[in-house]
């Protein structure tokens, strides 16, 4: 069952790598894994995964390389000593780190022959696997390309681009959206539950309105494309306005304000900045200008009804 | 066509209420408007709306009162004078206001004999009308029962409960939701838009991944509501390494870090709490105590490394 299909190495089995290499077996590939402590293996060299002894093993095994080790000081400290055993061969490097981290190692990858993919998991270990969850990739599109297949088995690849660091960079910007969106949640579901609504009451209502918002997000891109900001559903001025009664109403309940006051400042900002009457996405262009300190008099406890800057 | 319709009265003719009335004329009910300015009332009139000279008289001409006029002192303003009139009516109020406003009002309101309902409409005026739009309701339920099939006629009727205040803290978390979301879109959008991404190639994998997101908030409503958050899929000590990788990725793009950092901060302060092995649901925790000032050190513009609180 496994003639035509592709021999591929990975190297970590923490939960995340674990979960990759069990998905890659379950797909019929043959499998080669390797991982620091041996322990860690077992259970997939019990499923017909071939145990490497040493990462050269490893390498050697598969013309496919999937790394997914703790840090990028761990993974140079595995593969350094071994790089000349990966030349010729594709690496698809799912280690978490920052673009620039992906940017050196395309440059120590380029000087070593090494065809180099980076890449960022968009899901947790349980959901590696399902074809709706986005893995993102860029660098190599040649590696890219001739391995597509095989990663379509982790999830549904995307490929943003030849610069190595665009999918750790999309990663960051990513999870920002999500601690952003999940603290603002919670924040809710804190106001609706002083008030004794469970949270598995409220959070229906927070995801279908979920869909409203990203359809808001749709509308805005392209206003943030153009540089062009016209407040024809809402303006700024109006979510100043608007942000005032959840300030109020969460001070009153003692939930802390510290999130929707800083969203406050930001859009006192854009309002300062000449955006009172633009839509929300004119933040943006405050957001490109770091703040110089935290205004005076803001205090992240009491509610404010002023509107100055 | 009329005949078995409900006659209605729309008080407050802004972009909102304009919108309202003309999506009630649409469906074919009898309608009287009211507007401080009449030229507003006109393009209605126009389109077979009656034109009520008074606030009296536009009270008189219907058993269902909507007002949507600009906040509770303009809504006070317009019906104290009138009380009596409304007396054995619905009120159904879509004024913007706090959970404290609607307390008010309904306590005014019962004092009149009126039978209130508080309402926060979940779209912008071009989104009144379509079914899947939310419109939150709280208070009277023999009120909204009788209006219901009406009321459905501006967007999807959806009842919280008689405390009248539940639509208008609703509609505050939701928004705190929003703002969370766009905000932490746009600095996502301002990072890779710092390496030549549109936000239109950006937003499209942005909205996909919120329905990842929104998985998360519906699994996190339940640990949230048994005060108990298994780290089982991602621990807050996970998060906190990887939102460093977002505040270095930002702070070398100059992009302003101050959303992040707050976020940080509270994972931190989480994570102090003994909630490092928990999930990110653990948050409301923290959320529940208003912060007693600026943590010592936090820089809004300098990415920090270290993860002390």
């Amino acid at each position: 069952m496994n003639g035509d299909r592709q021999a591929i190495t990975v190297m970590g089995l923490g939960s995340m790598g674990s979960a990759l290499a069990a998905t890659l077996l379950d797909s019929g590939h043959p499998l080669t894994v390797w991982n620091r402590s041996v322990s860690k293996a077992q259970p997939l060299a019990d499923r017909g995964a071939r145990l490497a002894a040493t990462p050269e093993e490893a390498i050697s095994a598969s013309p496919l390389i999937i790394t997914c080790v703790l840090d990028y000081d761990a993974l140079h400290s595995v593969l350094d000593p071994v790089a000349d055993a990966l030349t010729g061969k594709a690496l698809v490097n799912l280690t978490s780190g920052s673009p620039e981290q992906a940017q050196e190692a395309v440059t120590w990858a380029r000087s070593h022959g090494i065809d180099y993919v980076d890449g960022a998991i968009m899901t947790t270990p349980p959901g590696v696997g399902s074809p709706e969850m986005m893995f993102l990739y860029s660098g190599s599109p040649a590696a890219f390309e001739t391995h597509r297949p095989t990663l379509a088995a982790l999830g549904d690849p995307l490929y943003l681009g030849s610069d190595p660091g665009l999918a750790s960079l999309y990663d960051a910007a990513l999870l920002g959206l999500m601690w952003s969106t999940m603290t603002g949640w919670l924040h809710g579901a804190a106001l609706v539950g002083a008030e004794q609504t469970p949270a598995t009451e409220f959070t229906p209502v927070a995801v279908r309105w979920l869909t409203a918002v990203a359809g808001f997000l749709t509308t805005y891109a392209v206003q943030v494309d153009a540089g062009r900001y016209p407040g024809d559903d809402a303006t700024v001025d109006v979510q100043i306005a608007a942000i005032d009664h959840l300030i109020h109403a969460a001070a009153l309940r003692g939930v802390d304000n510290a999130l929707p006051e800083l969203l406050r400042t930001a859009m006192q900002r854009a309002k300062a900045a000449g955006h009172g009457s633009d839509s929300y996405a004119s933040l943006i262009e405050v957001l490109r200008i770091p703040m110089q300190g935290t205004p005076a008099g803001l205090s992240p406890t009491r509610p404010r009804r002023d509107d100055a800057v």
